[in-house]
């Protein structure tokens, strides 16, 4: 048996005609198909199609968001059509009739896929009668994948948690986390583990602050009613922005395997120093953008005046916040965290600030000597940035900053996060995964932050769209001597 | 009195019809002139020239190796000539004369730099007429610049040394070492010291080796017989070489300035752990070129077959070595060194190699994990190189080599080591010239190459034009594990 039968599988996405299956489910598909990869997928949703609406919906998905070739009509056969009640339990049964005969029909050896591109509400029944229906007890390895949000609150995730282990082993779940299928964010462990010269100084005796940013400039569009019972924190911080947090600061792994990676990134969110009334006031940000213009000129709507937006909104659209790991690598290290809509530039990226040479004696003449910056830039550019002091080229004295760059932009073999995401969970590896308990510690650190928001009269702190956020934000980094350094090839407002 | 005029000066230039003179020196004086720099130029040699063809003479230099401007007019009639047999004493008397009355003409404020572009039996018996003539009791500062060779032993440079005290302080003297103008030489201390992540790392725990080439293609020329009695050991290793050894290898000083700086040069020089019988022989090649092709097609003759050489000679034209600096920064990290002419290719680079991460359990299925490498490229590219390890772009793991580069060649203002160093001697800042006890040390170190080749029968190790040096020099690193590595931008055979 070939390698890629062994990983072929029968996929069941529901949800099939969302938005995120559409925009970047169907494309990251055709590419794994491209490569060879053998599959049949099911899409299940309310709407009343057929199989050849949907296979037709799956190639205008492609015409917008990758390139169709010929084998694009070979590859909607694969596609197939189950319109399903979720809540309606018989239903079932005719999609694991049509998920057996598919299985026969592309040698899929018994293996099950089962997407969850749903509103999280939807998560637990439809895992339960997933199961009920049998669908759950095929003949090869089956897999649970989830989109956020992963609950709302520690408690609910942990509700949600325990239905689905009734059907799911640890193992077999793979909670998404798109940004850990971004290239820059898988980079991050090899850049730190495969370059001693920068595991040498990857710690608080070289490092002087760490700056994690990811802006947008969107406003809240069409999420509008989601967003506005959710927030940058629970949206933003709770995974994307914590998980990028792990990967910068966890130890070496003793074995590059799976399970081994994720105890390290749990070591370092239980080594998240815990907020206090007092530290959840001076050390988190939280805001909301108001009408403003944009870099490219445009004024935009302040979020209150969005559309489904509540007229007092409290929601957070903006949070910075100030993180200390209390281990012996990272002791004294702030990590700033940002994150925000209707920002400057949209970026993702990961500053990492060395401390000053001992400036006097040394340098004291040299007006220009900057800190050593190593950038990693996750999005839009993906690359790395290392800014370091030169001679200045001339006869007399004087440093000057250089930027050493590597772009990734050339290189891409232009896999996108999911793509990779359900390449890895085709091959049974949950790495780029989140396993439970890291969901539950980060769900731990801003469950004290939003009570502290409601219970505690915290002041939501606006900022005019088209800036880097609440003035407190600035002043988060100032307290400390520090700044936030600019996004690359942006200008800050 | 205006900051030019206090650094103005009258420039005696000895050997002012020789090759340096037309190929570097009037080129650097031209654009020191256009930065405002005050001076008048007498040059001295033997042929019968007056002013006028003096002039012509140094206008014709800057259209060869300059691009003189309506302003070269002018510049050139700050040129004066005065022939004189050096051994001549009385003649120095006409000499005294001329530079009184242009240091009246021009008003050179009673300083005078004395600039030895002759062959070195000639640097005694010049300074003293000098100042038997009157000529350094001038009313100024003076300052003497001798080019190398200082000496042909640690004997002859150190009675060469006493006779020039007999005129000069050593704060006065200014040995040329022209590699030290360089500005990626110069660069080396600001790299180290501007930026805490490289010191952090320049150390023997995170170095597994430091590799400095400069190689030429050229073959020996029109310095044929001068060559034929110097060889590179003599003619590269105990100035350059050395010299680039010292600055990559210095502790920081306590303060940038110049005895300290130097101080710090010595105590290097001074912990490379002296050679033995045994070690002679096992930690230093010598070589010399035999027929053949370099990269460019030409087929080009041996050595012993180029005029002026001797039928058997044993000069050596490629020396490579490996030193030690025993100090608790270095212990245990080889230097590997190697100069050669008609090598592959000219180039001057210091690699500094990084030890490989602990490669298993972490990368062991990496299979293309290179070492971190630095590279500082000192000529013809001036820049620097990281080498890095980066995730693979694909869906896979893997890792793949990464370069990030900075490069000067855009920013540099044209300045030319020569310019530098005659500007640092107008500016009474001898940084960037060798001091008499980094001489010592280093002729120490040579000379007991020298005398270990003359006494004990060590092979002379041919190679062939356009090669990378005898098979013996990658011998020396293969002994350790290690190898060259290639020269950047260049195919090594």
């Amino acid at each position: 048996m070939s390698e890629v039968n062994s990983n072929a599988t029968t996929i069941i996405l529901f949800g099939a005609t969302g938005d995120l299956a559409r925009r970047k489910l169907y494309p990251a598909l055709y590419s794994l198909y491209k490569k060879k990869n053998n599959f049949a997928v099911i899409g299940v949703a309310r709407r009343d199609y057929d199989h050849e609406v949907f296979r037709q919906n799956v190639y205008e998905s492609l015409k917008n968001h990758s390139n169709p070739e010929n084998d694009a009509e070979d590859f909607i056969k694969r596609f197939y059509y189950y319109p399903l009640d979720v809540k309606d339990t018989k239903a079932y049964d005719g999609l694991k009739e049509l998920a057996d005969q598919l299985n026969d029909q592309f040698d899929l050896q018994g293996n099950r896929m089962f997407y969850l591109s749903l509103a999280p509400e939807f998560f637990a029944p439809v895992t339960l009668n997933l199961k009920q229906a049998g669908l759950t007890t095929n003949t090869g390895w089956k897999r649970l994948v989830i989109e956020k949000p992963f609950g709302r609150d520690l408690e609910s995730a942990a509700e949600l948690n325990n239905s689905i282990h009734e059907v799911f082993e640890e193992s077999e779940i793979y909670r998404i986390d798109h940004y850990l299928g971004k290239e820059m964010v898988q980079n991050i462990q090899v850049i730190r583990f495969a370059n001693p010269i920068f595991e040498g100084i990857w710690n608080n005796r070289y490092i002087s602050n760490i700056q994690i940013t990811s802006s947008e400039t969107l406003g809240v569009g069409e999420r509008a009613s989601y967003y506005d019972h959710t927030g940058a924190l629970m949206d933003m911080i709770q995974n994307h922005m914590l998980q990028m947090v792990a990967l910068t600061a966890m130890e070496p792994p003793s074995r590059f395997v799976t399970e081994d990676i994720r105890d390290e990134k749990v070591k370092v969110l239980r080594s998240i120093r815990p907020l206090t009334d007092s530290t959840v006031a001076n050390s988190v940000v939280r805001g909301q953008y108001t009408r403003g213009t944009m870099p490219n000129g445009d004024v935009v709507k302040g979020y209150r005046e969005e559309e489904n937006i509540k007229e007092q909104s409290m929601t957070d659209t903006f949070v910075a916040a100030k993180l200390h790991i209390d281990n012996f690598r990272w002791a004294g290290v702030p990590f700033y965290i940002r994150t925000g809509k209707r920002m400057t530039a949209k970026s993702t990226e990961i500053v990492v600030q060395f401390k000053d040479a001992p400036k006097r004696p040394y340098f004291n003449n040299f007006n220009d000597l900057q800190p050593n910056l190593l950038v990693i830039h996750v999005q839009p550019d993906e690359g790395l940035s290392l800014k370091l002091n030169a001679k200045k080229f001339s006869t007399g004295g004087g440093s000057i900053p250089i930027t050493m760059n590597f772009s990734n932009s050339n290189n891409d073999d232009g896999s996108s996060a999911y793509e990779r995401l359900i390449q890895d969970c085709i091959h049974g590896d949950s790495t780029n995964f989140t396993r439970w308990d890291e969901v539950a510690l980060s769900w731990q650190f801003v469950d004290y932050i939003a009570e502290a928001w409601k219970e505690r009269n915290i002041p939501l702190d606006r900022y005019e769209a088209g800036t880097m956020g609440p003035a407190s934000a600035h002043e988060l980094l100032a307290k400390d001597g520090h700044h936030w350094w600019p996004l690359t090839k942006t200008t800050e407002k």
